[in-house]
């Protein structure tokens, strides 16, 4: 008879900062009657995975889950596979990160299942070739991933029926192929299928190992899943049936194939991840081409049979396509290199406080999307930041410089930040970061709020994304009148400095739809660092455009910072540099990310100005408003700009577009504040103003 | 008038080991004429990069080169771009050694031309994601690759006119993409297409930037290529013009360019070299279905316009298709690893001189196999474990550990030297190295006669290459009658057990052309190490099948190691498990790479015994030889192989059938030598034997 072992593997996640209402529904509609079912099958064997995450909620709020697991560890039907405790994206982290995250989920499940683990699921299966290095540091044996990382090294599908040896300067590690066939078999057709395909696959020798392992959340938290497979009883049939051909379907767990089967053979795998992930990772016009070949492909059936030469790109470049993403990774690893690089003799409950926050930072969810919200869920990304700002409040604290012993304290660094390749300014105070950005605008691209742990510039653009153009019917804005898409032509941030046309407006501006006449707004400034007096100046000799004729204009803008509070001085001269007058409607763009424009308890308050709608999400301008104020009652703060001589106060929020599971969301990403002013400045005469920025 | 900016490139190369006559001829047809025409052409300013093999030749043999090189880059006509001394792939060598290499280089640019060197030569243009970090540590600031690069990361071919900022983990560095288009347009088509084609991409603002980078063995070395270039002065013809047109084509280097301009955009790019490379990369069943579908596509017009999303596989691969460089590599890294692992209060000379050999044994081109030899040539594999067992005799003697201060010693230990998950055996003695693997036939995979620093296992299986099936006419073979191609169904390794059918010829078996009755080959050996006695046993029992009925048997063989000289003694005993009496044809196969089988002054030697043909690469079979010698001349040495009982000594030669760029080569890659003994075996009986393996 021939027979065929079979491995099979779950992985469940829930990312740091997601509610808790969604980890409850999970827990009911999947992780408990999944927990239930291997209870009653005592015949399915499998491999499972759940995040640190995920394992902490479930520890602290369902205190009968661990000890029922460990009994089916301590029966040998489940072996544990850890992996990095927050489920960071691997490859991009630390090594230091990336070893201390795969313990602290070993030990985790060492103390909680009484299991010593010996492989780990990697996050979203993102393969680089240096990991075996790593990850053989971290005494991990094994790692699963998709059978098309293997095809793409060229190995052909037959080949693909045990594991692999593979490694990095002589650090070796195993490799097991998932079947796509049982991912697209494995609920999602009569459970008989899977048997028959089986039986295909199943030799005389019996040496061949087939593995399928997926997202425990395939089975009860998507869409249908739950009645599917568990009303439906989808999952009960087919572990019968797995019990009903046990004598030639041999459920091992990978640990036990390590054992009894030598690696089929050596491999390398390329940069690599699933298919779909390769996708997303290309710019939206790269994707469409891309669309357009697999269709063509397809409808000269030459896909199927040659896919494995067809690919999309690599997922680093998440960081290409999302500057936002970027902030937040190279953000996280400034964060990272000052925390590893820590005397040893640092208070040491601390140090794993502030790492533990640095990890959960890293969590992978915000870095990328694709058909999950990811990056554009403000949630998520306020959650990253706000463990990595709690981090970095630590950090302060261990670092111990001499500086910050003072009750106040201005701190002014140049380096480069962002790996872009030219150097930021950073400033810190006590209860700020300020991060400028001179090649850029002489901008703000971050402002961390320290008291809260919260990056106030957390904000995504508004981009094309290759689905949009798919839509026909957009969810209805929040609190633009038109039924469209508004995509802007740089990235949003604070201090960004526009001359616009005299006919432009409020909605014109916030829907970018209007003509800048300057060109300060991405276009490098000088810097001046005066740590002594706690100021930064940055000016431009730039030109406003009209007619098609520039006028050459300079803007000086000089940031003074408090040491004592967070507060920002900033005074502004505006230069002509030629003889003829000009006519000019200037003003500078700030952005605040506030996480809700449309609730009750965060709204805008116009001191001395009754404005009809003041949520987060609301657009209009205020006429002679000499300030505004950002109230969030539910972070508990209050943000001040004042700007005493303004002509209007504009207000906009930015809202994005973006695909989940669920369908399509409008997410409000923040809030755009646009003081601004109309005046004429004669020939080679100057314009001046002053603006402060308060947060309480 | 719309101008461009041009980047010129030229890569120089000589493998190390490679033969006198060819940098000879390679000088006088390309680097000389070459350096001659820059002379004269001063409007053309250019990178070069020669790698530290040539470099050293050029400087040892043609005087007057260096001083005329850096005549030109005094001048500013020449921007110096080093690279790893020894153009290792830069990826998979350890990061103490990429830092070396690169610093080795660099030191040598700056005494011999006076130039800081800013950039750097990537070998083979062979990408993996975390390269930047050990680039910028070795204070690299740009590197040239492929345009495919880029494109497979998904970025739009109009978007590849300027450079590109990487990092990883905060490391920057620029990446500059080298227009495919230009490659194939220089030396290829009239100048004249070039210049249109830049006119074709030049911008008002001027803010372009082209590459063009390539080997400069193009130009004069190549078929044809020197006629193309000088006589019919294709290179002075596109000089020319690029002067007429200097006005709007700025001929600028690298750094300039890095001055000049800000990077176009942020870029990750997935493992990646060029297009061919990782096509060869693959194994030779997928070769070819790649191959049939590149021509489909052609033939839809489909290649062209989506070919960024048709990939092959990765360069890592040639360690999985070919085991032999797996060896060399792991070898490689194995006396890295001691190397880099040396107490630093050494003797820095002999450090030096040891990093120095170790470096030089990284030298890529025997480490894969495209279009050009690589590593069928025996005389680059065997260049490569000179140098690394130089370095390791070095290294011996910088360890100092007690146990070999002693006159004789035997050292074993057991690791996974080969990083494929499981131990070998490795001996060691003053005059050896005698690597075991018992999970594969109990088989000797290296062995390094120490006076001579030679690997003498280095040879070549006979493996399906994808280019065979295109082989109509196959060069002659050297001993083997038919002219056919033989392929090894395991690898050439020493001490193979072998039990053949009664009918089996010396013919049959050297064309692998025979039924083998054992299940020994490449079967797992139980392993016991004495090192008391200086003593492995390799035994297994396992079976011969005769008839399609598995007869069982046990090998049990015994190596004893001589602490003074180069000798190895081995016992064999082979048992009947059953009570069937065995009618047996057993032999061991050895193998000696001896690096050429038609010279005079290498040949076998069978004492006793006048034997016609004594080549190397001859193929018989002498009845009643005791023993065989092996005299290389050449090397100095001779091989000698008693087994006094044997029936009969076998001798044929391994010859591999490869592509290079003259066309087809068959090379010898090593002679077997297999001593056999035909016997009855009753049951549960044993036959014994000793043989003993003595080089001097």
């Amino acid at each position: 008879m021939n027979r065929i072992n079979l491995c099979l593997g779950i992985h469940n996640h829930q990312p740091v900062g997601n509610f808790d209402f969604v980890f409850e529904e999970a827990y009911q509609k999947s992780y408990l009657p999944f927990l239930e079912l291997l209870e009653k099958h005592a015949h399915v064997r499998l491999a499972l995975h759940c995040t640190g995450i995920l394992f902490e909620w479930i520890k602290n709020n369902k205190p009968d889950y661990m000890p029922r697991l460990r009994k089916l560890v301590e029966a040998g039907q489940i072996e544990m596979m850890p992996g990095a405790f927050y489920e960071p994206i691997l490859a991009v982290i630390p090594d230091e990160d990336k070893l201390g995250q795969i313990d602290k989920l070993t030990q985790f499940v060492k103390t909680h299942t009484g299991y010593e683990a010996k492989g780990m699921w990697l996050a979203e299966r993102i393969w680089e070739p240096h990991l075996p290095k790593p990850l053989a540091q971290a005494g991990v044996k094994y790692v699963v991933l998709d059978d098309s990382h293997f095809r793409a090294a060229g190995l052909p599908p037959e080949k693909l029926l045990g594991y692999f040896v593979t490694e990095e300067l002589g650090h070796t590690i195993n490799l097991f192929p998932i079947a796509e066939r049982l991912r697209y078999s494995i609920p999602y057709q009569e459970p008989q299928a899977t048997i028959d395909y089986l039986r295909s696959i199943a030799s005389e020798d019996g040496n061949r190992v087939v593995v399928f392992a997926d997202d425990g959340e395939k089975f009860g938290v998507w869409p249908g899943s739950y009645k599917h497979n568990y009303e439906d009883q989808w999952l009960d049939r087919f572990f019968n049936l797995l019990k009903e051909h046990r004598e030639w379907i041999h459920i091992l767990h990978f640990s036990e194939v390590l054992q009894k089967f030598r690696p089929v053979d050596r491999v390398y795998l390329p940069t690599a991840s699933y298919r779909e992930m390769m996708e997303w990772a290309m710019p939206s016009a790269t994707i469409h081409r891309y669309e357009e070949f697999e269709n063509k492909l397809r409808n000269a059936n030459l896909f199927e049979p040659y896919k494995n030469f067809v690919r999309g790109g690599f997922w680093r470049n998440f960081m290409a396509k999302y500057p936002e993403i970027n902030n937040m990774h190279k953000k996280m690893l400034l964060i990272s290199r000052r925390l590893n690089g820590l005397s040893t003799n640092v208070d040491n409950d601390k140090l794993q406080q502030a790492k533990d926050h640095l990890w959960a930072s890293q969590c992978n969810c915000p870095y990328w999307h694709g058909v999950f919200g990811g990056t554009y869920l403000n949630n998520l990304r306020y959650a990253n930041y706000h463990e990595m700002l709690q981090a970095e409040a630590i950090v302060d604290e261990l670092e111990l410089l001499p500086a910050r012993r003072q009750n106040g304290w201005v701190e002014i660094s140049q380096l480069d930040m962002d790996a872009a390749g030219a150097e930021e300014i950073l400033v810190s105070t006590p209860s700020l970061n300020v991060y400028l950005k001179p090649q850029i605008g002489g901008s703000i691209f971050e402002l961390d709020y320290k008291p809260k742990a919260i990056n106030l510039s957390d904000t995504m653009s508004r981009r094309e994304e290759a689905y949009h153009r798919k839509l026909q019917h957009l969810p209805q804005p929040a609190a633009t009148s038109e039924n469209s898409l508004f995509y802007d032509w740089y990235r949003r941030v604070a201090l960004v400095d526009h001359f616009l046309p005299p006919d432009t407006t409020v909605e014109k501006f916030a829907s970018a739809h209007y003509g800048e006449q300057g060109d300060f707004v991405d276009q490098p400034y000088e810097a001046q660092v005066e740590p002594g007096q706690h100021r930064v100046t940055l000016s431009r000799r730039g030109s406003i455009w009209i007619n098609q004729i520039a006028q050459p204009l300079e803007i000086k803008k000089s940031l003074t910072f408090d040491p004592q509070s967070p507060k920002i001085e900033v005074a502004y001269s505006i230069k002509n540099l030629q003889h003829e007058p000009l006519s000019l409607h200037f003003g500078m763009e700030f952005v605040f990310a506030l996480l809700a424009g449309k609730e009750t308890n965060r709204r805008y308050n116009f001191p001395q100005h009754a404005v009809a709608d003041c949520q987060l999400g609301s657009l209009g301008a205020v006429e002679g408003a000499e300030a505004v104020e950002l109230v969030d009652e539910w972070l508990g703060l209050k943000i001040t700009l004042a700007a005493p001589q303004a002509n209007s106060i504009w207000r906009f929020p930015i809202e994005t577009v973006s695909q989940s599971e669920a369908g399509i969301d409008r997410v409000y990403q923040s809030s755009v504040v646009f003081p601004n002013w109309k005046f004429e400045l004669s020939g080679h005469d100057d314009w001046n103003t002053k603006l402060s920025l308060t947060i309480t």
